[in-house]
């Protein structure tokens, strides 16, 4: 991406091992991410461009002498950061605050959306898939990279667990995938919050038992009115908007959580007093998906779930530029890049 | 209390039963809180007053038909608010949102700070204690009213545990009690912030094993230099004013809790994005005391805490005007009031 607006698919040069613990990763399938669009939207021009993506799966060509979990020839997902597996934070499930650990795209590191990607620490990052790259799984293993994995993050920062009313803000892929995290966690009802009519039929598919179109204060009455008057025990922030984030803090009931997973707009949290009253938890932040893709994965490879049904689009490579227009302008909800 | 400054002892009407679920009691001791200092500093001058108090012990006088936990003769204590122990919230163990509780010295229910008060919902509030009136654990039953609950609470939410750093923040009554929670939760370094010279000693008895007494940007260097440059995995926040919220919002690692019982000063919480990114969870609020009592009340009987050991000073019922001067001006830490 060479800044707003400016995706390029350029050849570059092949990725090696550099470090003993370092895989080389032939990618197979890869996404684009909501996440994508902050800098498709705003990035400045450069000259240099930055290279996207950190959700992919692929098959590993060639692995360093010191990476013992995995071998050329399996097929591995990566969640969307890369982490050392072994530190403080790792060792503690939160891999994203990895104190080795990095971002593809960055320092030398490649991006998702391309053909192959050195990953470091494969050993700490990379999960072996016992499936093969034409499975028909493949678009719901791509979701543990990311939109999965953090919609689970969400449903346990808010709490969610049986007999819960639980509140989703988000009808992205996201939010979605928080509505399926929320029916396995064992939530009673579950409220999905938006008014995109072909992403909320998919929200009710997953296990959405209401459905609350309106916004703002005719939001929080109508969650409400659907909880007694109480509010919900759980609320997933899916947006990260300053409107949906006073709503999430307005939903939630005394003695409830919200979880955050939309990155925030805004520099303060609102309601700190009313939510201090409500004895209300705030959790959440970037999904540390490492910690949750095994304990996901029988799931997806029993067909309990099917996150991969977020993908409504497959690109090949030399679309991806259009994926990420129609993504932008809402057109495609998630697209999947096949290699 | 008539206005800011202006508490008065006078003589009123004995308090009599009204509905079959009360209890009349007979005071045995009471206290000053910390909360009872903002109306000392601010509150406006009224003609009828205010009746004050919400922590005490006492004998039960007369009790309703429909009580079944306790009869005449019973010594119990009071958690901070009155509650009917059956409603959805109470159910949950959060006493403090009951859907038909109250606070003490409104709608016609007594202060604490006197000699009787008609307890609503008897047996959904009171505990009987299995000791008598004169017994020399009076003091530290009489903290499970409120601040050793409220320490316990602070902890609970800042996810206290074993092999934890732990960091309280403020060395008033409420800090000092989450102390004692924090070691008797099993925390493995317990930092106090603070410069009373003589709270900080009893601290340290309490189980302080570190004492930042900067505070701000030199706060956060010393804590972060205590804790491998990482940060606290547990704050507790017992002060409530913005640089504090600041401080522990700062201090505290990433993955880690922050407990607030300070009341906030400001309406919003600051530093949304950073703990969102450091996966910081905010919890607390004022804590439902008597969801803990029970679990607290053999390790004071056992004398394995000593929570009351945070009274420095015993006050007569004429003394309480002077106990809110000595408290507001710090030469007090925390009044008892033995009637």
């Amino acid at each position: 991406m060479y800044g707003a607006g400016d995706v390029r698919v350029e050849t570059v040069g092949d990725p090696g091992l550099v470090e003993p613990t370092d895989a080389v990763v032939r990618v197979a399938r890869s996404a684009i991410c909501g996440s994508d669009l902050w800098p498709y939207k705003q990035m400045e021009h450069t000259e240099t461009g930055r290279r996207m993506g950190h959700e992919f799966i692929g098959v590993v060509e060639d692995a360093g002498d010191e990476v013992r979990t995995m071998k050329a020839g399996d097929l591995v997902v990566t969640p969307f950061v890369w982490s050392d597996g072994t530190c403080v934070f790792c060792r503690e499930g939160l891999h994203t605050s990895c104190l080795n650990g990095g971002r593809y795209g960055l320092d030398g590191v490649d991006g998702g959306q391309g053909e192959a990607v050195r990953v470091p620490q494969a050993d700490g990052t990379l999960v072996v898939l016992p499936v093969g790259p034409d499975d028909e799984l493949m678009p719901s293993l791509l979701t543990l990279s990311d939109v999965m994995a953090t919609g689970h993050y969400a449903a346990l920062s808010a709490q969610v667990g049986p007999g819960k009313a639980v509140a989703v803000i988000g009808d992205g892929a996201v939010g979605l995938c928080g509505v399926l995290a929320s029916r396995r966690l064992g939530a009673e009802r579950i409220i999905i919050l938006g008014r995109h009519a072909g992403r909320i039929a998919l929200a009710e598919e997953f296990g959405a038992t209401d459905v609350v179109s309106e916004r703002g204060d005719e939001a929080v009455e109508r969650v409400k009115e659907l909880t007694d008057g109480l509010g919900a025990h759980s609320v997933l922030e899916c947006v990260g908007h300053d409107q949906s984030t006073v709503t999430a803090l307005e939903i939630v009931r005394a003695g409830g959580a919200v979880g955050r997973v939309g990155v925030p707009q805004s520099e303060s949290i609102p309601h700190g007093v009313e939510t201090f009253f409500k004895n209300v938890t705030v959790a959440g932040g970037p999904a540390p998906a490492r910690a949750y893709i095994e304990e996901l994965l029988p799931d997806v490879l029993e067909g309990r779930i099917e996150p991969g049904r977020v993908f409504d689009r497959v690109a090949s490579l030399d679309d991806v530029p259009d994926g990420y227009r129609a993504m932008n302008e809402r057109e495609a909800l998630k697209v999947m890049i096949d290699l």
